[in-house]
């Protein structure tokens, strides 16, 4: 089957014209002006349409114990959230359990997916222990296609690895040419913090911003920096929210390490006022407690700082840290203990139009960064391209049709995400994703879900660098 | 006409695939695999080869008063040297006296390039003084599509400006749109290290870097962007040679400073040590002059230091600063007084050449980055693109076929350069520019200059930012 | 005539022990626990007080030609306020134009204090031009005992020095062995501000501050450091009010450049609220303008910082940049032209209790910090030691005895500077200077001046550093 | 008893002055000019000497367990050998085991010094494991007198504490105004490096310093910065040996942490090519052993940072980490793993006079300096001002006449300290400790101990913040 779609405003990390996209099979073929459709071909017109490569969203949680719970999605609704939110591709966090067998839950984490997604998915190897059997499971996991991983210098004892694992890992990643995703915040500092918050009394979530100050993010990147330095290991930095992170990786990248910087779009856009939202300012019992993630979301003035580096390529990617709970019967597990506050906001459906209406269309950032951050790079960083992140020929036919000119409202009330609340609730945006395809097959017209589930397909990564 | 690309592998600063590039005109018309030739379509075989859109070097002289002197090259010489390194683009410097009515010297300057240059050019309009009269002038020339300008903070009293005329020159610039590209030396502290040197006796080419050391355009950059963050202007810092100043650009950067930072190829390969050459450590006698420009060539130590920053994309840019003068009688004239060697390293024919071979070939940057670097950067931040810098349809048809398989020498006997010295004399590269297009005519041919002068045209530029 | 202070709490730099202090004739001859009175000394009981080296203040105005009038104290009424303020040694700015000669205008500053002043007196010498006759004038003054200089980089034009002439009076002042002391504004960027202010009818002293953002004195201030480092000068930045201007000084002496840091009091108890004080929100018509000076008040986000800055001993001392317009007559003439404002605050008097109230009486500093800040560092980085500074045996005896039991408020009609305001009108401060004397005379006692004027004489110093 | 000293060069951290001082019974009671000697008082003349006050080491272990070995000194070689070397009171490391009862150990170690040691004496207390009983403990001890604290962030499992260890050891400290020393050096990064190099084959002494490079020590200083701010604690960063160390020291200090920094004299005049001492370079067989110390020796390029970091007060201490083993024996452990060698190069004896060598008479730093950072400092500090650390009434009668015109060469022939060898060996050094008291005591003459063991006592201390 093809697809001509024409006269377009094609917009990848690089280039800007009007023109057609020639989808052969699952495969872009030609790319130009004045295409001829092959015989048979649906042609699709999409004058004053953007026409964006698939994005994809490189830190997704779905299958996901967590704080004694679980993330509410499934494939089943993320996928569906994702793709009518212009994600053809996520990524999502494997996080077994310290005494859990690696391979084992690697396996069955694909298993949540295979068959279920709508969408193309693969995997970030959470290493959550590293003993001498670990070597042999992730060079197998590795092998697998699964090439990249994610440590948690937070969440010790729970996910979290200590300095010596944190060491041999990135000795391994760097061995097996592997990028290592890397959660930063110092979980002591944290867990301190928040035994002296709990016994001042000090028990809502807006205690939970400075349970986790900027300190103990910056920290946990510079110690990342230190071990990236001495082992040189390729590492990114996972949803980075405040000056001192950023800066933090900065300093390093001048002194030559391999650092990348990924924020989330609730970093851009929220500030730390929205967790500190409850009764007592005119908002429902207990509201603040839908924005609690960790990190935290910063105090306003990070916002423009955030973009700024951003606009400047500083920052490669904008994620989302999808992370899917309940406001009934899960964050208010956190009722009276800020800390048992599930972790997440969700938003795998809504990051690229938030992106484009607060980025693009508010002029803080042009539609080759949009792209890049919020595709290409990931793409480049964790080997899938050139299947995915770009629209050229041998390119994966992943599409998005985008018409700026529709504005919609985000709702609990429409979103396709499975939790009970929507932490943009209402917010207006600019933008809808009219026609999204994966490897060629429409998944979404009009904004809807048209496609079938089981679609996605697990991809398979090289490791990037050697 | 037309022209089929076949089977090469095309490198833009994302892309990366085997296809095939169609040409139309004087435009590229589509990129794809198996695409068919048009009618009447020259089909060329790009198998085994890379196929790189035309290349920009951001930063040349050619008409060049210069102390006392006049730079050897005209478009005759330039436009084929660059062609056969595979640029098709450049930009000039218009560099008036003091006293010179910028208007009168900007169409000079033009006149010296059009019906004669090869490849297609472009200004930055050098201002090298402001009054009441400035504004209205270069708004003229902006308007004409010379939409940069260009400041020396060093050369005062020739080119350089002072204070008021820096904040001046950008404000109007931030006004107008336009980015303004600057020489980032102090140069009192210049003038006062060289009569030092020169009263102790120090009058060898090997004081020229002493006499300008890291702190001097160190100085320079945070210089330049005190004033850029005072003034909001987009601005650039050409030749960019030391740690110091990149670290300064990029503690800037960091507070939201609009800056870019160029590099040039003299900076990536060579070291201060080639400045010392003389008769008393076994090359000829005063052949350091030939390594003389500023800011100078540095200690080693910087080179790995560049080439981490280029990687990392903290610097956008790889140009030249070619200024071709002689040895014979005109490096000469500092003999005795390195103050007066004329200041430059031809290299407009070599810097492609010398990048691939010493960048990408040595495993140091990436194709994207090679290309981006080299091209797609200088498109974008000076109002080229989309015309210029990629591979895309639209685009105008600036291709170089390279073939990465053939080593060369470089050398005074062949380089089409007009000066009478090699600075690369003898060194190896990897890699020919076989065939290069400039707007679908081909000037080059199995390495050698095939087309006709008075084919490159101005390139009209509008502002890139508001 | 002999002085036996008793059981007074001795607090130097250093010490701070109970006992007593000789003195004979203008000597300190001995510190002790139980010291037998000579025969026919006065013996003073200053039990429950504190014995303090007389304070030192380092930068004052006296005759000051500024912006088209004057200065309004002499050493008459200024060296009595000094001396009921605790300061019994200062050091004024001798400020030629530039087309005074040097030595005549060092002669004529000198004049107006011999003779006069109750204090005694030295002199930082304004090098305001350099050129071929400017190094035997300079050389003569150091050798006449005023072996300090100072430099404007803001005020270019009148007082300012370009930066030839700045990099030539560093490396005269390295020779000489003469710390330089700097004013660090880059006046370019205040000129353009100000005339874009006034440009937009921003005319109210509340643009003052905007006028001379904290950029411009950082700028000002790593401009002295590459001048400094270059030239291996020591210099002193005075009236440092910001951090980032600490910063850069900071990072400056990590690279071993001779740098100390000095603020003024108004910085440390006022903010930029001060010069916003109008009848728009409360006070009287152009209030705001008794709060004008150069670098301007800061946000008061900068005050715990430089505290903070004061304590860890990054900052080395407290002066006052004591500079005394009338508010009638005098700011006034700044009425619709913030920029025509004279600048100063008075404070020669006030300096030792505002900074003992709101420095060690508010926990901020300690004693040692606070004696090392306002008298000992001045002398040694000035010359004045080991004769003035401490308390030790064969000092001057210069010493306060500090009663911090009385509280008072200070007020234009208590007050003996020669201005019809007080920047501090109401303000309570702990303690009084109970006795003061200068050189074994007594000079205030119970608060009240009873000295003679003429007493002062003129301290000789050498140069500090080799 | 009472002793005169007469017409000696009396120099304090802040006083210069030819004088006498006068001392009855225990305690200073006068210094002046032309004291008079009480009936009885012993007179000395100094006329063309120093006379300092007593100097402390504040980083000296004597009793210590290290490494399956002990440590060689008691406090009858190491008192005796501090004393000749000018050192009155010394500091010791009080190192339990993690499973040691700290009180117990405390008493223990105290045990070692009552009625032995001939100079006064106190403890830094350990901190090897938080656990539940800690508080009350550390709370005795400091009780007792011992108000300072010390933590190694290296040594895990033996001698280091954890994050949360760390974090709680600071806020107790913070409540009870007592300050932290730590060792900052990331331990799972030496023991990583370490396994690597002995992987590799790499076992020589010159392995040494690659497994503990500076990026460790720096991520330690770092690390210990976020913790001090976030607790408010005041820190002491022990043998402090490069630049990243000494910046990041730097930046918090701006940040406002309240943070000293010590060196210790090894580091100011060794450097890493000691380490690398062997038969293949001329030296006896595994002579690198001697100098082998954590952090360890580094490149000669740190010292001239070190000595400037000293002279600008950016460096407030030099102490010793005064570890003595013999080579023969104990060293020798360590012959073909590195990481066996016991840390540690005498130089209890050696500190003063290689301090005055290579830093007053080379001109790298005056007099007051030398004083305040071998003396003064430590007693602020650590509590130990005003009985210790200057010449004033009240203050101990510790005392060194210093007499610069001796010349004499260090030597293990010669030198008191208990070790087979002498790191320093045959260097010439300037000066010696011609007299040294203790509380009024005579316990060195001539530069020959005189006093007697036992006669030094346990300094109680107070917390110093509150």
């Amino acid at each position: 089957m093809s697809l001509l779609i024409k006269n377009g405003r094609v917009v990848t990390a690089t280039e800007d014209f009007v023109g057609d996209v020639l989808c052969e099979g699952e495969t872009i073929t030609a790319v130009g002006q004045g295409l001829t459709a092959p015989d048979g071909a649906e042609v699709i017109d999409a004058t004053g349409k953007f026409v964006f490569p698939g994005f994809i969203d490189p830190h997704v949680h779905i299958y996901l114990p967590f704080m004694g719970t679980y993330a509410k999605d499934t494939y089943d609704s993320a996928s569906r959230a994702a793709l009518v939110g212009g994600t053809t591709s996520l990524i999502e966090m494997v996080c077994p359990g310290r005494d859990e067998d690696p391979v084992e839950a690697y396996r069955f984490w694909k298993s949540k997916a295979e068959g279920l997604s709508a969408c193309d998915f693969a995997f970030h190897m959470g290493v959550t222990r590293f003993d001498e059997t670990t070597p042999a499971a992730l060079k197998q996991i590795a092998e697998d296609g699964t090439a990249s991983f994610k440590v948690f210098l937070a969440y010790k004892g729970a996910l979290g690895v200590d300095d010596d694992e944190l060491f041999q890992t990135l000795k391994l990643a760097k061995e097996l040419g592997v990028i290592v995703t890397a959660h930063c915040e110092n979980e002591s500092l944290v867990a301190q913090l928040q035994a002296q918050f709990l016994a001042e009394g000090k028990t809502g979530p807006e205690w939970h911003e400075p349970s986790r100050p900027v300190q103990v993010e910056t920290e946990g990147v510079r110690h990342l920096m230190t071990f990236a330095e001495l082992t040189g290991a390729h590492v990114y930095c996972v949803h980075t929210s405040c000056k001192g992170a950023v800066h933090a990786a900065t300093e390093a990248r001048l002194r030559g390490v391999n650092v990348w910087v990924e924020t989330v779009i609730p970093y851009l856009v929220l500030d730390d006022t929205a967790a500190q939202r409850s009764s007592e300012n005119g908002w429902p019992d207990f509201e603040g407690a839908k924005y609690v993630m960790s990190p935290p979301i910063r105090a306003v003035r990070h916002q423009p700082f955030l973009w700024d580096a951003l606009r400047s390529r500083t920052i490669s990617t904008v994620a989302t840290d999808h992370a899917p709970f309940d406001f009934v019967g899960q964050k208010e597990m956190g009722r009276g203990d800020f800390t048992k506050i599930p972790n997440g906001i969700p938003s795998v459906e809504h990051r690229i139009r938030l992106l484009y209406t607060h980025g693009v269309a508010a002029g803080r950032i042009d539609l080759n960064t949009f792209v890049d951050a919020a595709s290409t790079q990931a793409a480049k960083l964790f080997g899938l391209y050139p299947r995915k992140g770009t629209i050229a020929p041998g390119a994966d036919a992943d599409l998005v049709i985008y018409d700026p000119a529709i504005k919609e409202a985000l709702s609990v009330e429409t979103h396709l995400m499975d939790t009970d609340y929507d932490g943009f609730e209402g917010w207006q945006v600019d933008g809808r994703c009219d026609l999204v395809t994966v490897r060629g097959a429409k998944m979404v017209e009009a904004g809807k879900f048209v496609g079938q589930l089981g679609h996605g397909k697990f991809l398979k990564r090289q490791p990037t660098h050697f």
